[in-house]
């Protein structure tokens, strides 16, 4: 097993997603407003990637049968009857309905993303263990990709990849998936989960993008929250008043969920 | 003052160096070797992206003047008279010599990173919190920026950006500089240098791959060395038997020196 982390959507390179089981995290918001509306029981999201496509897509599906979702500049578009909250996404409102989506990066970087792989999850903080499961269930490759912000590095999104990450490699630590093959000697290509050494070898590679992640996850492990205040993006949703969002999306396997995007549609799994 | 952190030498946007003091990371090994090299007397070091073009620059200097140094495929270049070995660059070799030097991605991202900002500091663990007091001294926007392996992340490099950028954070905190504008309330835009609060405001940001990198290295504070165990670029090295590389190259502040590339040539500032 090869794990790489992609830091953005841009950086997505599609060939190299062939194969793998990708996820996408867009933490702030788009990732865990998925997770929430289909652990809510929302029937199915179709993310779309501009808000035109969205009033568009809207007219070709019944009344009362959906709803408009997403945002620009984070805040909620004219028009649409849900922002891009994952606590506007209430049981109440998304039961069996169908989600139209558009937010500025997530649902780009979802449709890039399957570009390569054909499907993607989505991952997210709230369901980290939850993805990680599937990963190691699938037992391909993995790509975690994060969507970034504004084309650049996203400290919220690389904390999600890792917190998955950290999950996944404890599911095959105790499988015993990690120590089939010992390098030569002790200080060859072995690393550490937390205090538990992890030996690489020929059939299993951590990318530096990967292991990066799993530090930062290890780094904030007793407090997701500070990582999404110490990132730009958190700053600027906290300006905007929306400090809830952030401590919302902090939270740690909330859901048992694994939405996955194929042919158009974000369901689970 | 705004502090980035650019990931591969291929991610560098030069226009977005100007007016920024840059600081270029390759720390297995050109950066390193280029710290030791010039803290041993050695005269300057030029470096160039071709093989040919050193050997063609060094028929245009006096015998016995200079120095062939460098690598591809971590190996030393037939015909050169040193590797990318720090350990090789030792005074009684060095002293008073022009070295011409060429590396796989250290070299490219230096002179890629000089079109933008003209000047390049050369930062390493070596030589951390020299480097730090120098940008204190510059007082301009920071751009650290890591030379990357083969076009991907590198842990090695990121580390020891986050290593400079945490020096460099105490300073401006000593000097009073990190706490001038109190943000409205305190769960905006605050975050930790370790248990130290520091402040975000409109004239100081910490880009998001910023915060990533100094919480790397206070990750591996403690064993800096485990960090270039842990990339694939470390794991390579031990397995063509360069070890004591690696242990050589993780020795946080071992010089008080700062090179800078300036007009073709390195040399301290």
């Amino acid at each position: 097993m090869r794990i790489s982390v992609t830091h953005t959507a841009s950086a997505i390179d599609s060939d190299l997603l062939l194969n793998k089981s990708a996820v996408m995290f867009d933490i702030l918001r788009a990732s865990s407003t998925v997770s929430t509306a289909l652990a809510n029981g929302c029937k199915e999201i179709i993310p779309v990637v501009e808000v035109e496509d969205a009033f568009n897509l809207a007219e070709t599906l019944p009344e009362g049968s959906f709803l408009l979702g997403g945002e620009r500049g984070a805040m909620k578009v004219a028009g649409f009857h849900l922002g891009n909250s994952p606590l506007e996404y209430s049981t109440d409102k998304v039961k069996d309905k169908t989600v139209i989506l558009t937010t500025t990066n997530g649902t780009r970087a979802i449709r890039r993303a399957a570009e390569g792989s054909g499907e993607v999850l989505i991952g997210s903080i709230l369901n980290a263990s939850a993805v990680a499961r599937e990963l190691m269930a699938r037992g391909q490759d993995v790509a975690l990709v994060c969507a970034g912000t504004r084309g650049q590095f996203s400290l919220e999104d690389t904390l999600a990849a890792g917190l998955v990450l950290k999950r996944l490699l404890k599911l095959l630590e105790d499988k015993g998936e990690l120590s089939v093959a010992c390098p030569p000697n002790n200080s060859t290509g072995e690393f550490y989960l937390d205090e538990v050494p992890i030996l690489t070898n020929d059939s299993f590679v951590l990318e530096d993008a990967a292991v990066a992640a799993l530090r930062l996850a290890e780094y904030y492990a007793d407090n997701p929250l500070r990582a999404l205040q110490d990132s730009l993006h958190g700053q600027k949703l906290i300006q905007l008043g929306l400090t809830k969002d952030l401590a919302y999306c902090a939270q740690v396997d909330l859901f048992d969920v694994v939405p996955t995007y194929n042919k158009g549609k974000i369901s689970l799994v």
